[in-house]
């Protein structure tokens, strides 16, 4: 019998770091083609991480593009924190294989395909095109009462993600965007970022999709029962994640190793998603060099963990829906910094002058 | 005879507020959309704008998108205010109407026409696809030493704009997106933020395409002076023009003003089209409302003309280098932008609850 953590050992032990050689050969050649020295900032940055990521010099351009919105529920919002009732959670699901969400309206725009994984929606879906049904519980104990997943449950969670970046890898996608759905998932997120970054709970914990200053004050000490409750530590990273995480977070925890392990950058979109790297850069500090922070989301905990991961997003609309709409719309921009090394011509083909 | 201002003065007249009714009518349509309130941030207002310039809501996709690059030289390159020879403005044509150049890149990204449109380059350009030759002069004089044009020069390339955004609007284009090609550029950019936002010359003039400290100190002074020799004044808007700006800054503000004066949006590029921007804001205020910043580039003139011209930019990658290429980055958010409001379910059609 194969321990529980089998399936992400192996996810594990194939990520790498990305290709030096290939980094430099993206630098030697961003010199060469016709534009001023480092004009284009961060995307020249961003192009030659992905000939890293890729392992090419030129890279290729990533795509096709897939959006994964994993979706749970959270016991944790017996607790108030959140404006929303819990059904939403169901009804945003079937809003979105119905392709009525933001985020479809999103992917269209950026030629993404949609999938959404139930990894813990606390209710029976139908079977629909672009619905995967992986599903480990009907959503997550309370975490300020107790763990709000059991370790094994948990793995469970990962596994389904690491599946999921799998398939999606498998049917040809060259890049992968992080989405999330699940009413009260702030929560967790402002819990694990506090935990992985060492931070107060006031300092991580936001207003999610409205809380006004009363709910914004009991979420902050919901986040910081449910550490103190469940002992979570950023020492014991599996069993932090099963206290005060979501079925979200572990799936995309393993969602985002997979994804590594498969030389496949994911654009991350907001505090969801970047709690969630979080936990995966404690499981193997090299994923993070396979990640694009998509858009500074207006939840402090985003940018607390983008800083500790070491990342600078690429836009800034302001944005505070979730779904992967920030990510969604990041993408032209990572697609771009590709093209760029792949298609500007240099000086010397088209006789352009250098400068002195 | 007309006067040689008619034109100008037609497209003037022909520019008005936008549709009131159908701003209002998108903010009250934002409200009843699947997503929490406010929650798309920047791309909301922009949503909300989009309607009020095509007069709409929800407002038509703002595609296709034409970029017209507009290419001249200046006389002022003789002071050394670049490290590029002034050659390398016809060589630049060139590739860009050969596809190898960034903005070439990055508007088969965002699935944007090109045009380049000869204002004042220096030398005879071959008849090409994709480029219009609508030449003035070949280049400008040497604004430290007297004026860059005279006001018929300067009418003269605000017709080449003017007819430019026609053409484009006529041929079907429904989003304009601002570029600009000449060697030395930078320079009559800071001379015209200076005059029209009031600023010393020190505060708005950058380092262009990679000006060193001597050659910046040196650009300061020869911004100084030209303003100064020219008695240059926000007073007299076409006579500072004429008097301190370029072939394309002249050419884009008459391409602003027609395209508002067809209800037309305009993404502007860096500190060359926000320059310019400022100019038509001088000779008809309700420009404005149908400008869009596209990025904040690395010239602090652009910020400081965006910031006069009331225009928060959409993305900023640190970008310096012109031809519209910041611009042409933020299309998909404008188009977006629209799409929300097009495309995302109601409340009630998706039977979502809403938040208490």
């Amino acid at each position: 019998m194969t321990s529980p953590s089998a399936g992400l050992d192996t996810t594990i032990a194939a990520i790498h770091p990305v290709d030096a050689d290939a980094v430099a050969a993206a630098r030697a050649r961003q010199e060469t083609l016709t534009k001023p020295s480092g004009s284009m900032g961060a995307l020249e940055e961003l192009g030659n991480r992905l000939c890293g990521i890729y392992g090419a010099c030129p890279s290729p351009l990533p795509e096709p593009v897939a959006i994964a919105v994993f979706a749970g529920d959270h016991g944790v919002h017996a607790q108030g924190v959140s404006p929303w009732p819990q059904e939403v959670t169901v009804q945003m699901v079937a809003n979105i294989t119905g392709g009525g969400a933001v985020i479809n309206a999103l992917a269209r725009q950026v030629g993404a395909s949609v999938t959404v994984v139930d990894v813990g929606v606390a209710a029976e879906l139908p079977a629909r095109d672009g619905f995967v049904d992986r599903k480990v519980a009907a959503g997550t104990s309370d975490l300020s009462q107790g763990p709000a997943m059991t370790t094994d449950q948990a793995l469970a969670a990962i596994d389904a993600g690491r599946r999921t970046a799998h398939d999606l890898i498998d049917a040809g996608h060259r890049l992968l965007v992080t989405g999330d759905l699940g009413i009260g998932n702030t929560t967790p997120s402002a819990a694990l970022v506090a935990v992985f970054t060492d931070s107060d709970a006031a300092d991580v914990t936001g207003r999610g999709a409205g809380s006004d200053d009363a709910m914004l004050h009991r979420k902050v000490a919901v986040v910081r029962a449910g550490i103190s409750h469940n002992g979570a530590s950023m020492e014991r990273p599996l069993e932090a994640l099963a206290a005060v995480g979501g079925y979200e977070h572990a799936a995309l925890t393993g969602f985002l190793l997979a994804a590594a392990s498969r030389r496949t950058p994911v654009v991350l979109d907001g505090v969801i998603a970047c709690s969630s790297a979080l936990v995966a850069r404690a499981l193997c500090r090299d994923v993070t060099a396979y990640l694009i922070a998509g858009h500074r989301s207006e939840e402090s905990g985003a940018s607390v963990a983008m800083e500790a991961l070491g990342l600078v997003p690429l836009i800034d609309h302001r944005l505070r829906l979730g779904e992967g709409s920030g990510a969604a719309l990041a993408v032209p921009a990572v697609q771009a910094a590709a093209r760029i090394l792949r298609e500007v011509a240099t000086f010397e083909t088209a006789g352009v002058s250098e400068s002195s």
